[in-house]
């Protein structure tokens, strides 16, 4: 593509350098080469774009001084990021591949499959459920019964998405996630641990993603759910009957136990952790490594483990690291108090 | 059914409110809704209770007082959570699906099944393999070649049991968990990494549950055991040659190196590590997020990283807190004591 | 076989005992019994050697003394560890189960496979994708399109391997591992994350081990590499555009965000995390549940979260548990001092 159809399909301004130049692909500015195109979003990158080998970089206007190597064709944007974003889709398209229900996959006769529906080989799909338009079930996955799944979902390859989950449209589901699984709750009596039934479900709202391996349990009775446009990481532990909102971002190998509220936007770095029946406000920020056992404020962004206000966790890290000098210092000014006694 | 019938029938007496009505589900105390039997068996919710729309409650005679609600049925019973336990399971019965051996899965000609199994589609077994009476064997699941799999058992989707693992009755392995992979073991010489050759296996007892995408590793001589009754969840690690006990708990995304001795009834809670080589004693309880290096007593109650008695672990953490206060104070008594010596 | 043969076969020398007995297997050294070979490889258990009921025991010259229990033959090395490694192998050698592709199997028209490759049953292998000699693809394992897989590789069941994946020689995969799925990374705009495409893909160099259901996500642009020889423990999360050098540990569950560098020969205990955009240097060790948030010094050894010098993090670990005492003496001292200021 030449940079010039780059630029207009991207909203981009092409300014310097060779803009009939061809570009077959995208990287970032420290690796790409000629014919390829980049971006410098940050400005503490801005020392690689002298150096960079790449044809044409998208750029805000706000980045671009008089030090702009000559031979690099400029994309002017209000949103670099966004533009590169296009840019790499336009030039990265998905390969296309045909679509068809494959006679290798076990559908029970009771499912039903919308138009444009894609099945790959050994996948299954239980009684009573449905796949939206569009939809694609990789080979292997496993759909249980009376299952909705809805238009323009991914269920990518070995996912297993137990019986009565709701899925909503433009979910992706990446492989070996498990949706719907038994939480995990006992009655100890009699010296044996009693297994608690449970007997809701998971609904997944739109545009939710849920990464690799992540497992997320149903309610014991009701739903865990997942509000529209949440995005959760691979090797996730979500337990029975969470209520996460909207646009919560949860990282990976994160773990939620169970009835726990977590508001819209929130986010939870990687490998955090929450104990149950927990609220954690809209758009507070759990920093990574973190663990919960209260309820976090709207807004609120917490460190540690049990987790506190961030600047106060950091406050106190910085005074451990002088705790053992202090000590030594205490006994100093013991010897000299006891020596003004004397 | 029947307040009525759902009263005899998990071991409760009806009491006020109209005990004919039907009951046709189950729901906590703050979502129930008329029709809906629910569940009072912690004190610190008696506040829901008046306002509670379901039409039956379990709960037990010590928390009858004057003020229950007019038109509610007390379901009065010595043990309301394994009361209301049984009554989700009347009121939610699993779901009865035609017991069958695919024609989609692939048994290796020496596999031997007992009486009433299921096994889904795309399921394999592998030589010398057997699965006792009425266990059910999912969709994709993997089970390898002398593989012996007691009765009741429900290996769900897309599981997968390495050879030789031995696995008694009633035990529940959810979907993506791994039984009886390599452990993880090398010695380095000449400049590479050596596998250790794991030829032990894995053996599970009775009523154990095993979470979904759980890891289990086989023993590199001799097995790694799970002792009768303990329950596993979801995204566990559990190295080689560990040997759990009996009624063991173990919260998700914990991880157990290798070679450790976890007794009986010991509880790990959420995201614990232990180092290997380590033994748990019977009925200790590591708290949440906590990493376990040396042995922990029976009995005991741990916290931290590394994990130390829970008591003295808090005490630590609340002198930390005043850590920053104290460095500010410690200068100004400094500054006072040169005073003195003036 | 023979002590003898099995002596002469693991470069060892049989000294004392009865070195015409025949061994049936291996065991460690406390639970050994006639007919088995042990091996002492650490002084610290040589207390067991007097009760050990093995009839043989790999052992290193230096730690042989006065006291060798009579029946036992030892099998003097300079290895012990590798010596009883091999022994392992050859009392255990893995089953031989007939190779071929199973008719159950589903490969695209221009999947191409070496000479002596197995497929299991309902195992994908898709279109442009290659096989090495002698390499091994089991049940349900799925290889997407444009994977190349090289030689003797053994992908176990249910593993998944995304398309544009490249994997060496040698390569070693656990069940329900996947491989290339998308990194797990958005831009916020207009109150919704938008997916940031990956359009990278996984390299796997020649010896790599890649434990039960870990994750290794393709890089946005480029890839995300394992360096020949590194070895990963199951349920690890390993995000887009890392670069992990050779011979590297990553130890069960830890996770690394993405875009770092691993240098040969680090090693990462288990539990641990990492930030992104950090570089671990080469054959540094990051201690169990250590959390790395800037780079770390060649063959420097860390610990705590975030993580320090180890030293120094046990300086101040211990340091902290004087501090509840610290308060009190402190308070005691203000006392005095205000005593002496009267």
């Amino acid at each position: 593509m030449l940079i010039t159809e780059l630029a207009s399909r991207c909203d981009a301004r092409a300014q310097g350098g060779d803009a009939t130049q061809s570009i077959h692909s995208a990287a970032d500015i420290m690796s790409a080469q000629a014919h390829q195109v980049t971006v410098l979003s940050d400005g503490k990158y801005k020392k690689h774009l002298k150096d960079t080998q790449a044809s044409a970089c998208f750029i805000a206007e706000a980045l671009i001084d008089a030090e702009m190597p000559a031979g690099l064709t400029l994309l002017v944007c209000q949103d670099p990021e966004i533009s590169f974003l296009n840019a790499v889709k336009l030039l990265h398209p998905e390969p296309v591949f045909k679509r068809q229900v494959s006679e290798h996959a076990v559908l029970a006769d009771t499912a039903t499959l919308g138009y444009n529906v894609h099945v790959g080989p050994f996948a299954t799909i239980g009684q009573n459920s449905s796949v939206g338009d569009s939809s694609t079930v990789e080979a292997g996955a496993r759909i249980g019964n009376h299952v909705a799944i809805g238009k323009h979902c991914h269920i990518h390859p070995n996912a297993v998405i137990y019986d009565n989950s709701v899925i909503g449209n433009h979910v992706i589901i990446h492989a070996g996630a498990v949706i719907g699984a038994d939480g995990f709750g006992y009655k100890f009596r009699d010296n044996q641990h009693v297994k608690v039934p449970h007997v809701g479900h998971v609904e997944i709202e739109d545009h939710v993603e849920i990464g690799a391996n992540t497992c997320i349990d149903r309610g014991a009775l009701g739903p865990t759910r997942i509000g529209a446009g949440s995005k959760i990481d691979n090797l996730v532990q979500l337990g029975h009957n969470n209520i996460v909102g909207r646009n919560v971002i949860i990282c990976g190998q994160s773990g939620i136990s169970g009835s726990c509220t977590i508001e819209d936007g929130a986010i939870l770095a990687g490998s955090t952790g929450v104990a149950d029946h927990v609220k954690i406000g809209a758009r507070a920020v759990v920093m990574a490594r973190s663990g919960i056992s209260g309820d976090i404020e709207p807004g609120a962004q917490v460190f540690g483990s049990p987790a506190k206000d961030r600047k106060v966790a950091w406050k106190e890290l910085a005074a451990l690291a002088k705790l053992p000098e202090l000590l030594q210092k205490f006994k100093a000014l013991e010897a000299r108090v006891h020596k003004l006694e004397e």
